[in-house]
């Protein structure tokens, strides 16, 4: 009961943040989404901060349970990673710019930095995991996976960016990371997407 | 004289934004930062986005003033331009929070957006045109000049978010450009920098 309360309220903030952005996010506009009120919000989270921290918790929880793939072959994993980054949510623009407001958040809100920084981490390791299965299963060329890790993460990043800040379709970028795996480990994704010159 | 009052509004601005960022950034604290009343910088710029607009212009200039690389030689020409992206300026990080802070503005400030394009066609365009000339005078091998440029710039692009959002010292991810570079022209910088862990 508390539980499913607290999901609601975080499904709320969700909604909230896509609305208003990360600026203009108040706990009145989150409870008015919850359609409860704000004491009943306060009940649960003492603070605004505490319920964003929620927040992150929650969507790298989500992010991890759309990782977790059974399949053995390291090819499977790394297209679910890139399914998972790439295929657009409900609101993916709004989303974005609110995510976006609150990585650039990270320098003044340390448990923000946090779990940014366990978010990279459990994509890092996904690939990097999936990189070196494939190497000594034989379905990939030898190349460091930490570094084949950091390249396709930052790769990430940086659609995240463009898509927010120059309002290009983040698909376009996912034609880049397949080309560099192509390169990298003569291997790419089957879902091969256009890149938008 | 106009010009060098503008010129010194502009410069006041951005250490005004490396002080405050952008969400706490006003005219009065501009002017304070200038030793100027609000009425003096009211005179050059009408409102705050004008002046912020001017001072992204002002920030494409220089940087393409950077670029402005005579060098024959595009393999100087790309040095050049990882040496402007990631050597760091006087207030490296607060610069890069600040300026964060604008691309997560761009949404919903269209003169933001133009700029960051207009920056981005700049990078892109160097970079695609070194790949082309170095391919021509056979120091690299055959590539995709576009689709290597849009590649190096999106790791920028990454490296910046990371630097913010992550705190991470964005001259890593200089190595995974350089080594990119190897994999993708036979061809890397002379400056290789390590990859941080």
């Amino acid at each position: 009961m508390e539980t499913e309360t607290a999901d609601e309220i975080i499904a709320a903030t969700s909604r909230a943040l896509c609305k208003y952005g990360y600026a203009d996010l108040t706990m009145q506009r989150i409870a008015e989404e919850a359609s409860m009120t704000t004491a009943a919000i306060h009940y649960h989270f003492d603070t605004k901060a505490e319920l964003l921290n929620a927040f992150l918790d929650d969507l790298i929880d989500r992010f991890e349970a759309r990782l977790a793939c059974d399949a053995e072959d390291p090819r499977e994993r790394l297209e679910t990673l890139l399914d998972a980054v790439f295929t657009p949510s409900q609101n993916p623009n709004e989303f974005r710019v609110a995510l976006m407001e609150m990585r650039g958040q990270s320098p003044y809100q340390d448990s923000f930095r946090e779990r940014f920084l366990a978010l990279d981490e459990v994509m890092r390791s996904v690939v990097a995991t999936a990189v070196s299965d494939g190497i000594d299963a034989g379905h990939f060329e030898d190349a460091d996976p930490d570094e084949v890790a950091r390249h396709v993460v930052t790769i990430i990043n940086g659609a995240h960016v463009r898509a927010v800040a120059l309002g290009e379709d983040a698909n376009a970028t996912r034609g880049i990371i397949e080309r560099y795996l192509e390169l990298q480990l003569g291997w790419a994704p089957a879902s091969g997407s256009e890149v938008v010159a």
